[in-house]
């Protein structure tokens, strides 16, 4: 039995999301059928375990799952194998092995996510599923004011969608900021922190561009940590734009070391 | 009645090429029954007219195409009307109201194409439907030595499907170029000429990634339009790199004003 940690790249665009559910092509479902495919289909079935889920739509840049394989293949090896076997809208970046000790989800020490939203006027076919749009001017330096108080530790329960599932709702920002991606005309936002809940990346940008549009003030999100109420943020923006960038493991970031209680996403 | 030309973008992913065919979803079966539905369903049926096919897969920046409608619409009025209508994959960029003398086939003086190719080591699913794929050094210098031999007039019969319904294969080439696209890591192509006959861009770029990566005599376009011999380009470059940039009218390039002999493309 081998533990392996693959760093994988997808689409999101035609899967249900991360998480198996019956009847729909998830990530997890996907995988878990070419990998179980590979080691000849072993009883039990080998289960797959992924950093956290990505909803439908949402993109991944590199997740990170883990899995026990029956045999010892060289990890290059493995790599090509399920990128021979898997679907255009998926590519395996990295293999490695790992001893059982090492959990794909338990182990995270925080996360890094992109957000890209498209500033042109009209609707742009090619990016419908890659990118959220915003078409009003927007104030870039209001915008990194607001960057700034979500940095820290905070209570973000204001930033949580309802069907959260969390014994607390505070987490950690360790950078956040925004920039214009000139070439392609769009506003991107990079967050990374040691955890984050239930659909809080597109809340947040949603309170950002308002916030850098001016129909909230520059500080409107220190009001939104007091009150601690999901309706005064109102705005989700599209899942589309949203890409896990990359997934830090413990000791990956000798500054940033925390680890979430277990069970948490 | 009203002669509109429409200029649109489109990504071709989900379509069965432009023209319309039985049962598939093409361009021209979705525009055609948003046209009808917007002028109430006429009879006979408004049809309209693109400026040539585009083939599965292929992506537009700017196809044009021209109807006659029965009302007399403001052009932005309906531009709004068309993009409220259609779906998220096509998005019309300008409509004018025409002459009824303006034909979008007819009075084509010239069209531009973009082909690109991502360079990675990896295969992008990001890019499955937005380049082609050449993972082999190229020496960009002798591509655009190619480029060289393409411009002007030739006979372009090597570099034909074998499903073109032409009378010549005589066409002109004005431009021809190739750069790298550094932030994306793709290598881009540029072709602006009278017309292009079946494949001809797609086959055109893979004789100049084999002459890129050596597998070619630099100027072996020379030999291919002695020979007359489709066999010998062999490659065709996948439709998802292709895009139509441009589409010229008679007057609009006042160097390049040649226009075809009527019902060719």
């Amino acid at each position: 039995m081998q533990r392996y940690k693959v760093t994988l790249m997808y689409d999101g665009t035609d899967f249900a999301g991360f998480q198996r559910q019956p009847n729909k092509r998830t990530v997890e479902s996907v995988l878990t059928k070419v990998i179980n495919k590979m080691a000849k289909n072993p009883q039990p079935a080998i289960k797959i375990y992924g950093s956290g889920r990505t909803d439908a739509g949402v993109h991944a840049l590199a997740q990170v799952v883990h899995f026990d394989f029956p045999f010892n293949i060289p990890a290059d090896n493995m790599r090509k194998g399920l990128n021979s076997m898997l679907s255009m809208d998926m590519e395996v970046l990295k293999v490695e092995e790992v001893p059982a000790t090492f959990h794909a989800r338990y182990d995270v020490s925080g996360k890094r996510y992109l957000y890209r939203m498209d500033m042109g006027e009209f609707r742009n076919p090619f990016k419908r599923h890659y990118t959220g749009q915003w078409k009003f001017p927007v104030d870039l330096d209001k915008i990194n004011q607001a960057c700034a108080d979500l940095v820290g530790e905070h209570d973000f329960t204001s930033f949580v969608a309802s069907g959260a599932q969390t014994r607390t709702f505070v987490r950690t920002i360790y950078e956040a900021s925004c920039w214009v991606d000139k070439a392609n005309n769009e506003l991107v936002f990079e967050f990374y922190g040691n955890g984050f809940m239930y659909n809080q990346v597109r809340i947040m940008v949603g309170v950002l561009v308002e916030i850098g549009s001016g129909t909230r003030p520059v500080h409107d999100i220190l009001r939104l940590y007091e009150v601690k109420d999901r309706k005064q943020a109102r705005r989700t923006v599209p899942a589309a734009g949203l890409y896990l960038k990359h997934v830090y493991y413990q000791g990956e970031d000798p500054e940033h070391p925390t680890k979430l209680p277990q069970r948490q996403r």
